[in-house]
């Protein structure tokens, strides 16, 4: 490969009232607002350098415009656009300056439909992490990964492994030794981009990093003072894979955000990725309620990178859609 | 009143296999054992100064045999005798070396059905409050409260503050304002009594106090390592009433224990009563997933002080058993 | 007796300057501010249903007007008045009205030349404890305790216990077994009021609980935030002596809070005081670092009930000034 | 470069006498031994799936033996060894099986004299990370980083960031521009390798990562409930640089380790390093007490990789040897 990508770097998310979005992402979950237009919220996370990791469009119907990953240096922008282009993805420039506080970035639709952007340059903006007078809600620190739910997660496990470079840190496989879902990585943490077997393409959740489980329990007593008590939900619990401390917690326009904390360094190359059987009760839960239903069957459209429009769904190559143990 | 009640302090419960206990109790929760014998295991917690507040008494039926409470003089047991006495309720001695580390008890059957102990002497023991290399699990600091189901609230809890001397922090009334839960208090804590409407009379829970929210979490995360993940039955969670950060337990038995931090001092007599409507989904829980219906139908029964045969259940007076949000 | 002293409840204290000390006390501390007037800022904590725990009076010099306990009956005022008298005190009424927010007040000079006050009335306010939205800095919860450098600790003790009601907890004594400080309670803590060998009669410090650990650290990272490190004068470190964990500040005009948390319950009249060793390194620091000389020198004057003036203070009857090992 | 270093890896250290040392390492701090044998003891953080990341050495006499970083591949090691070679340093080879848990491995001394080595491969072991039922004291989590006094910081950071291609997070600058202090990485978190002016050659402290604050007031519980105090130098406190929440303590060696939560990602080449005054009091003490004089003027002696004796030590180029605030 003659690209480098660093990382899960911004989600592009449309939301149909920007004033009750910014109730919610900045009031009760502290996001620091970087700016704000007539049709943009640009949010960041407290230790985030960069003008935003999180930028909700106002639109008539939700709907993810892109998920993007920061690349080591410009050129391999370029590169990208050949590789893909070889591939017969049809990538899509979108020029510096049509989109706010961003270079250049390109666009594709990856195998499993979902709508990929990297970038290079985005500018840079204070870093908010020593302001701790201004730690609200669930101290945000920066964006940590994004979970979609694909039709076919060994293919796409396959693509960003062989094609683009990611590692695997743990997944979870059926008892027939398919892959029902996997955890990617290109930063040293346990992901960047998870997949799970599901009606795809969708995007399950947003995962943002939260500096100690403290923050969690303070986020959840804030959002019930705040009247958010029914966003939560699932957790707070203890993943068993990833070790992650979690909650989820779905916006107003439904979208799922993940507050975690708590995962391990995965620099090694002789890290052994972990295998987790479906049907182990531990495996997604360690500890904790059972995810309901919603958790499994419920997630965000994405949007078609060239017309706008959104994706048709398809159901998942592998029958089963949850753990055995979850009636 | 011619006497006066510290606090709760014990409770001595039947279990059928005190190993499996030992198990639960000491290595995964990190109560301190204070002494066992070839039927009873003495439990307590970190900073607990006397000789056990939790007894489990090897039997072949789960029950509870009593609910202690310490009286400030020796005396007051004799006018605690004289005043059941009085009224019909045949109160039992049980002297003094009959049961280990404790003085003479009195025990008596309490309107409800309820099996309440009285005494004003344990055995002191060294505290360990400071030996933090010993601290396991969820570091139990001490007993707080019992919350027991009772076919009639109101009668219960008349008679628990106009003969017991006994004040109400909070409590849960219906529609027609009857009271379907209150919150009782001598010491300046949030409870240590509560009454619920259900069937009864039985023991709903035994609530420990813990130092902070982040034992709960560890406790978590140890119940799950050694396997115990099954027994947390509802938590974490923050409850609107008493402002409690929770973890609810079920032991090998059945039985269940709360683990519980985060209430206030209740010392004023002008702090009034707090009420709050059964149907308020914020009541029990301020923010947390639903409780299951195995949290409003099972409890421990109760013996008889006398014969120590179970006592018989009833229905309660007030018809609906649990909120309506909770499907 | 024939009154009933509940708790250590509110202190009054004169400030040079209202807007720096509402800065301090408000915007850093997370004190809750229940009403301004042009000479007087109320604040109260978190959970405290009552219209303030410190007065903060505008004046030309600092120094301590009152330290103020709650009694269970209005009536018990007028026995502490009678009581107070009979010693030859000099109490003085302050009817109601001319303070704000509470009702007729007794103040007295104790017999270490501290100005006590009690009161059985004050106005009731919103709690705040579940508007975890407002949590700031400390998110300070109650007052717990007052601190004062008194010349003659046994016979402060002494009175307070023999002839006020109060009970030891723990308390410090010298080789030659001279209590070198003590810690006394009415309500069930370690303390309401400490009393400390030392230049006096002077107030040491105003304590107030907190919830958890970690909102002293947090309260750490947003004073420092705020330009307010250098107020930090000791700790976070933990207390032998309580167990508590704590931080010391000091506020604009010099005036000593700490922030307390993690002591026990004292309910019991079988717990017995618990004796350190004036000289043992644990007693005062279980861990941290030492406390600095201005810890154990410097301090609040207090005022005269009558004339409002400030006390003279003088040496005390102990000549050892602080332990040995703080060099 | 042909090499890629993945990250600081593990540290060989000679400690006077392996019991003292294994009550203080896996006892007090929580380390996971790995093995023992009867001149080493090999010690591993819970989350870490290789051997060892600290060994201690029985020895007469303390001393630094290496500092290891992991390369990405095996044929790093000859690529360094030529590159080493090249510049005439004198690598040495140190084969597989001639030290316990780990491959061959390559050994020299940096230009500061630094007993530097480098391994491409380690032993896997049982990850203990979900095995919170051994969690003890500070739960030690992985190795983060050595921080070195060298006699020419600047010299040393320009060899680490232009020849072995370590990045720069932080670093703090006197009056006059030199660089006094810096902070390099090659994994993306703020440091793998610190330099600070001193009397150098001289390993400052080993850092260790934990999860979350509440870890490092356990492990001072603990460390204080254990009669081991004395052993803490400096903290619990926040840097400024790093924004890390550290405590220090000193081994029974007097070897210097740090515990240490809260830093940020540091993987994107935009991110510009942070100055920091020297005598910005927020720099190393963004809150807490000064660090003591040992802090600044002790540290570890290191020895030659080929005679194993210890290096001498010389003054630093830069007069100024601590902020000037701490007096």
């Amino acid at each position: 490969m003659d690209f480098n990508i660093i990382r899960i770097a911004r989600v592009v998310m449309n939301v149909t009232d920007l004033d009750r979005s910014r109730a919610f992402y900045v009031d009760a979950l502290g996001f620091v607002e970087t700016e704000r237009d007539e049709d943009h919220l640009y949010l960041r996370g407290l230790e985030e350098h960069v003008h935003h990791s999180l930028v909700l469009k106002k639109s008539e119907k939700p709907g993810i415009q892109a998920m993007a990953y920061k690349v080591m240096e410009e050129q391999h922008l370029d590169q990208l656009y050949t590789f893909f282009k070889d591939k017969g993805m049809r990538p899509k420039w979108m020029d510096q300056g049509c989109q706010r506080g961003i270079g250049r970035t390109l666009r594709v639709q990856d195998p499993s439909g979902l709508p990929l952007e990297f970038f290079a340059e985005m500018e840079g903006v204070e870093r908010m992490l020593q302001r701790y007078d201004l730690y609200r809600g669930a101290r945000i620190q920066r964006i940590d990964h994004v979970n979609c739910m694909v039709q076919d997660v060994e293919a796409a496990q396959s693509f960003y492994m062989n094609e683009l470079g990611f590692r695997c840190s743990e997944y979870t496989a059926t008892e027939d030794d398919r892959v029902w879902a996997a955890w990617l990585h290109r930063k040293p943490t346990v992901h960047d981009h998870a997949f799970m077997n599901g009606v795809g393409p969708r995007l399950h959740h947003v995962g943002f990093s939260l500096s100690d489980p403290m923050s969690v329990i303070h986020c959840c007593d804030v959002l019930a003072a705040k009247g958010y008590a029914h966003a939560i939900e699932r957790g707070p619990g203890r993943h068993g894979l990833s070790n992650a401390f979690f909650l989820y917690l779905r916006d107003p326009d439904g979208n799922r955000i993940e507050l975690y904390t708590g995962d391990y360094l995965t620099s090694d190359p002789d890290f052994k990725p972990i295998r987790w059987d479906l049907n182990d009760p531990r495996r997604a839960t360690f500890w904790g309620h059972a995810a309901p239903d919603s958790w499994f069957n419920e997630a965000s459209v994405v949007l078609d990178v060239h017309t706008g429009e959104e994706l048709p769904t398809s159901e998942p190559v592998l029958q089963q859609r949850k753990p055995d143990f979850v009636t």
